[in-house]
């Protein structure tokens, strides 16, 4: 079936029609010098002004543009791109874009519970590393990171300089080891005031959540990630393939 | 380096740490017939009860569990997995936990805006298929889909029943081809008023956002989608592997 022509769609759904599409060219570079006027726009996207008002309205709201009368519409902040297909480190991933840095919060051996022990595949109640770090990217705090690591490796990892090494290359060069695959679940959730104040966004901001366990090449756990990432701040982007029936 | 055993960490940090392991508890379903006692959870994660009670106000406050006096504290809600490691219509991927079904916003032709036309690969001007759904799981509002499919697929799309069956699927049926890749970006963004009220949840709740481009086979661009999955009940999963240096 064809459903009718919805001539008179509401405006708010056209304005999230175009908002989605500008979002995107946002982050594909295509404004960075500032996004084109309003009666422009409305003629690229087939709507009215109106209309685009409402759509800038919505990435204004995100965080994601700045407007003024005299300035127009700029970009607010850049998101970086958090790679989905390959497993990288923070720092691997944003060369080129600054220094990340990590502020070392805790660095020392926790009691594992019960769940942690299991996907680590350690005995409960044996001792595990547990490292958390607040993540920069030159002056900008873009992730908040809880890891668990297994206890020899832990113990190693930890004796190294965790302000300015990826954990996973730190894994790598104490085990002699290269890393396999990694199981993740990723979330949209809402921060709680102390992560919020921590990550300085405002309380009930989305955080993307990412729970990683990533395993040495010979298949044995090693890694068991927290890791909070600012929603406006960073893109997990990939590719999937359709599975062969 | 080894920082100092941080014997002091502040009460929100440790409950941080206790509601991020009790999260992906919840979610494997080691709590299904609800959590148990603050005692013994306290006992579990070698923390005091107020650290436990912390730790529950923070996965509350994400909507995740209730408490209640007389009840003790229960799942509110369950959240459903969505791949990241195949390319799969809602659908297909929710078999068995109840009825898909899509509620048809739009079906129609519009002029695709450059930056459509340019992912699509079809002319400036040309009209594409764009189709807007909510969908369902059961009672349940899971996403809102914005969805541009190229010009002669798109027609035959939309002449099926959109109400019951994946897109995917569709193209599948009526292009001959099976899908090949499709590229992603998720980003976690707060819902604008109106889709909020849509999906209904509340303005600014974390949504995960999902932008794919998806391709036939032949690798040609058909299905360009904008998907708002409603961030408490979905979690995406998936399998990374390190690139080989």
């Amino acid at each position: 079936m064809t459903v009718p022509l919805p001539i008179h769609r509401p405006r708010a759904d056209r304005a999230r029609q175009v908002a989605d599409v500008l979002r995107q060219a946002i982050h594909a570079g295509a404004y960075d010098e500032g996004l084109p006027a309003e009666q422009q726009l409305a003629a690229e996207f087939f709507v009215s002004r109106n209309t685009i008002r409402a759509a800038l309205a919505v990435l204004k709201s995100e965080g994601l543009i700045d407007r003024g009368p005299k300035v127009g519409t700029q970009i607010a902040q850049r998101k970086y791109a958090h790679g989905l297909d390959r497993l990288l480190g923070l720092k691997e991933t944003l060369t080129g874009h600054g220094e990340v840095r990590n502020e070392v919060r805790a660095a020392t051996q926790v009691t594992a519970p019960p769940a942690v022990a299991h996907r680590l595949r350690v005995q409960p109640g044996q001792p595990v590393m547990f490292i958390e770090r607040l993540r920069y990217l030159d002056e900008l705090p873009l992730s908040l990171d809880l890891t668990y690591l297994t206890p020899h490796i832990g113990d190693l990892v930890a004796a190294h300089q965790l302000e300015t090494h990826d954990i996973f290359a730190l894994i790598e060069q104490v085990s002699g080891q290269r890393l396999g695959a990694a199981t993740l679940a990723l979330e949209a959730i809402p921060a709680d005031a102390h992560s919020a104040a921590t990550l300085q966004i405002p309380d009930g901001a989305p955080l993307l959540m990412l729970e990683r366990l990533t395993r040495l090449d010979d298949g044995q756990p090693v890694d068991l990630e927290y890791i909070r990432m600012r929603g406006d701040r960073i893109t997990m982007r990939g590719n999937l393939i359709r599975s062969k029936q």
